[in-house]
């Protein structure tokens, strides 16, 4: 079982390692200090050791950060952790923050006043940086320190030592070899030497390894130099490497220890492509110190990445027929229960139960929301032994889930009637699938970014005067992080969508202590073939649907919908039932041909 | 009779006048001279004395400037002009350009390579020439000169002497005095010393008067200066004026010469705003040559001139009722035709008879453009003598007209079969009206621009793999220009939608050789109340209908509307009728009935 349903967090200790915090403070001359949830990766998982905030706050979300003072301490936190942050902190010397409303810099100018800021540069990105600088008032400066945290931690864990294995080139449907060279094109095109490169996914994408350091994204912590002639100094634990992923990685990626990595950084010549968004300010600092010029850019692996190459397409297909037919074993199961004798974390099991019986599973992908009626209404609800709430008879309940495979990564979300379903749930049900529906049917012409796109997903809703608080999709890698750039369906998106662009299509739909609804399907970018009649040399590109599971029909009011929609989903589950249909127990079969007939 | 057919242009004259202007370039020391369709006050429509392009080069487009060098003289005019430039220019001469694939500067820099660019520096924008200037070669420089044309045009028209008169309060909703001191605040909020106003819309609608210096848009030519204490001064020729817009002006307007209004600039204290987007390069010299510190921004009356008053509102409504009676007479008398004895101009003529019919017309909004079958693929296409095709049965038929009335501006287009419907165009004229209405039904949360909805009205289309190269919506004056800014619905408009913004809703499609089809609306921006199960607390805007005028019936595949969709058509067509039943003529009365029957 991979997920765990504890809170653990020791609420007590915070006060006296604020204390011990603060007498570091004092000793390394700052008034304030910052202490990021992130590491030096970005990542939206951390390792143990990289677990400050919530060592030291007891606070245990997956985004925030603290400001310690001498006579207060800010927990920064935004809507999603509001509540959880209060109960999890001790209060008597942590006080929730509402971020991002309220920023870090105008709250220092306001609380501290005068004063020294301390950070740690290697947590903290340059554009972190540089919006932090703006925002603070005159009488306050930063200073960059070693992590005080660290300092008063006495049984920090070590670094992930996670064994690293090599993703077959038959998956990544491109060698590394290939991969080193097209980006070295591109840097010697930009007349750079090298690039350094901090994101974990980005070197396991470049060099075809996955790693084992933190849970749900199998990446490997370490940092690289990519060099304009396709050399490659990668800086980690050789603990991590196998002889066979050593000869994987062939000779022209040089093995070095991670202390090494600041000298070598310094050693360079420029101008070296660094991302001032993703990258550690402390690495900026070591080429200033060393007079090498920086090219500020994004990280070159970030677009190749998220264009999907066929094999990873047709890879991530496999994968999600492979979890599709889990879902079905899991959905017919869940149907056949009296649903009040379930709890929330009874369905989580079961369906992990599912996923592992597949025995393809390497990991979930994410910690599943399992949200039963009002539960369902909290966006990035995860139960815990505390909050477990028993399937209530008429209670709509809403699965977010999905599967870590070889070939490629799954999120899908499904929301499920048990019972005569609440007021007005049937008509918004149905309002978020016409979005979901929308989104799956859309073509648009070249060029267009997920902003331009984006109201599709909510126009149904909208017309009711409905909306849902979150993006109606992110990217999504291959046996990679659940969450990747720089793709989204969004408001605030203005990346072009290319290409093998694989995307998550989820619009929702949340009323608050009643019920929450959101369908997700993943979809791919693909050049779509002029249908007769259109437009000729017009080129245009659609999306591929890569999640095969059925819809609840039972929250679908009929009579809403257009002949284009009810044919979308009367072909949808025929396809699901036709591709399913081999691959599940004989059971899960007479419920998947029951539920996936035309409507 | 307001439009006319005739394509005046005298081909021949143009390589004489284009001698004639060399010498004076000659004399003037310049390489290449620019030669704008555009006048001081950057209007759709110029006056005569103003119509240098045409003069010289024979192109009577509405959009399109000339840069004549030694050797050859460039037109550059878009895609819609590329067939009426060749037949209007002599081509021994002037070679047409396409514009803006290429640039003026690069252009330039290629064909001229060294030398002196000059220009007239009433005539063309700052930004126009920051443009210009950024994309010409090292070998080049700029010279501000004065108007070469004008020197060489002998019987050149003089300036315009239309008579101003005054709009009424109770149409405009508040008076001049309330929008000076508004405007004056808002300078005084900002540090300003003054406002100089070069657009005749935004003098119209700050100082309640309209205008007649040219068609179609009831401006006024001048300039105004507006200080911080709320006075104004007002540059234009006093011949325009009667005693009683005198006495409406009022004490605290001052009419000043035109010839003043530069030495008035000159003696200002700054900060002076003005908008580099729209006023002459020759205003930012003045005050630069005076020492006067600029405040560059936005014309601060283009955005309390876009957010309409309730009297406004209500004022178009009543136009938009009015004009469409007007419409209903023309569409059934079009009915009762035979279709193959009619020729594109009588159509014209005999709507422009109907809006006239109604006594309130004082102008046509713009010329009417009527295309009937491969004519209405011509995106702007204005019928002439030389191009008047015969209404063919079977054709579809394009008109897209409005009138100008004291209370308001109507632009309201209607695609009617004649006959049998050519292969694809019922499928089309349904994929457009789904997306006229998905912007009718619209509603969004506050602060998203027309880029956010601009998907909504091509969905349909996109998904047949058809699209239209136009924007969406313009926004729409009150018996104002019928084009005006800042908001629009478009892939590239930035700019929120705020309550009481007028925008054209005309979605298209276009095949070329065979038929054109759009079908638009007028809508205004409103705020919606919340309806039953919506948000608590979600502020959203939504667009009321203006226009009502029947849509073809005989044009729409049943089959393929949702039931949402079918719903808006009968129920607008039930309010078609409702208004304008008691409006109409005995036997259009009968026609309507019969056009707005439910579905």
């Amino acid at each position: 079982m991979f997920q765990s349903f504890s809170a653990t967090t020791t609420p007590e200790q915070g006060p006296p390692r604020l204390a011990a915090l603060r007498a570091e403070m004092t000793h390394a001359g700052v008034d304030a200090f910052l202490i990021p949830r992130a590491d030096a990766h970005q990542g939206e998982y951390v390792a143990p050791r990289d677990d400050r905030l919530a060592w030291l706050t007891g606070f245990t979300g997956s985004a925030g950060f603290c400001i310690a003072l001498a006579d207060t301490a800010g927990v920064f936190v935004d809507g999603r952790y509001t509540l959880q942050s209060r109960q999890q902190v001790a209060l008597e010397a942590f006080t929730p923050v509402s971020w991002p409303k309220t920023q870090p810099g105008p709250w220092l100018t306001e609380t501290l006043g005068t004063g020294v800021v301390g950070f740690d540069p290697w947590l903290h990105t340059k554009a972190e940086i540089a919006r932090l600088e703006k925002g603070l008032g005159e009488g306050l400066s930063l200073l960059r320190v070693d992590n005080l945290v660290d300092r008063i931690w006495p049984d920090q864990p070590a670094p992930p030592q996670g064994a690293v294995k090599i993703h077959p080139d038959a998956l990544a449907g491109r060698s590394a070899a290939e991969k080193r060279a097209e980006i070295a094109e591109a840097l010697r095109a930009a007349n750079e030497t090298a690039a350094i490169l901090t994101l974990p996914d980005s070197l396991c994408w470049l060099l075809n390894i996955r790693g084992s350091d933190i849970p749900r994204n199998p990446v490997v912590h370490g940092f690289a130099i990519l060099h304009a002639d396709g050399g490659c100094d990668l800086f980690l634990d050789a603990a991590k490497l196998s002889d066979d992923v050593m000869a994987h990685l062939g000779p022209d990626v040089r093995i070095a220890a991670p202390e090494s990595f600041g000298p070598a950084v310094m050693a360079l010549s420029g101008p070296v492509r660094l991302d001032p968004a993703t990258a550690p300010v402390a690495i900026f600092d070591l080429l200033e110190s060393a007079g090498i010029p920086v090219s500020e850019g994004d990280d070159p692996c970030i677009l190749p990445k998220a264009c999907k190459t066929e094999a990873e397409i047709s890879g991530t297909a496999e994968a999600h027929l492979r979890d599709g037919a889990a879902m079905v074993e899991f959905l017919a199961w869940l149907d056949a229960q009296d649903p009040g004798s379930l709890h929330e974390i009874d369905v989580v099991t079961a369906l992990e139960g599912f996923r592992a019986a597949t025995g393809a599973l390497l990991d979930i992908s994410f910690e599943t929301i399992c949200g039963t009626g009002p539960h369902g209404a909290i966006v990035h609800y995860r139960v815990t032994e505390d909050t477990n709430r028993a399937v209530t008879p008429g209670d709509l309940l809403l699965v977010d889930s999905g599967g870590q495979y070889a070939d490629g990564t799954t999120d899908v979300t499904r929301t499920m009637a048990t019972g005569t379903p609440p007021d007005g749930a049937v008509a918004a049900f149905t309002r978020v699938l016409q979005g979901m529906i929308a989104v799956s049917l859309a073509r648009w012409p070249k060029g267009l970014a997920g902003r331009d796109l984006d109201a599709l997903a909510r126009a149904p809703l909208w017309r009711a005067g409905q909306d849902y608080d979150h993006g109606t999709g992110h990217g999504v890698g291959t046996y990679l992080c659940v969450h990747e750039g720089p793709q989204r369906l969004s408001r605030v998106s203005e990346v072009p969508l290319r290409p093998g662009m694989i995307l998550s299509n989820e619009p929702g739909y949340y009323r608050e202590g009643a019920f929450g609804i959101r369908i997700e399907n993943l979809v791919v970018v693909t050049e779509m073939i002029p249908p007769e009649g259109g437009d000729p040399g017009r080129e245009m590109l659609g999306f591929r649907t890569l999640t095969y599971v059925p819809i609840d029909r039972r929250l679908i009011d009929l009579s809403m919908l257009s002949p284009a929609e009810r044919d979308w989903l009367d072909n949808y589950h025929a396809q699901v039932r036709s591709y399913l249909k081999p691959r599940v127990s004989h059971s899960a079969r007479d419920w998947l041909i029951r539920v996936t007939a035309p409507l």
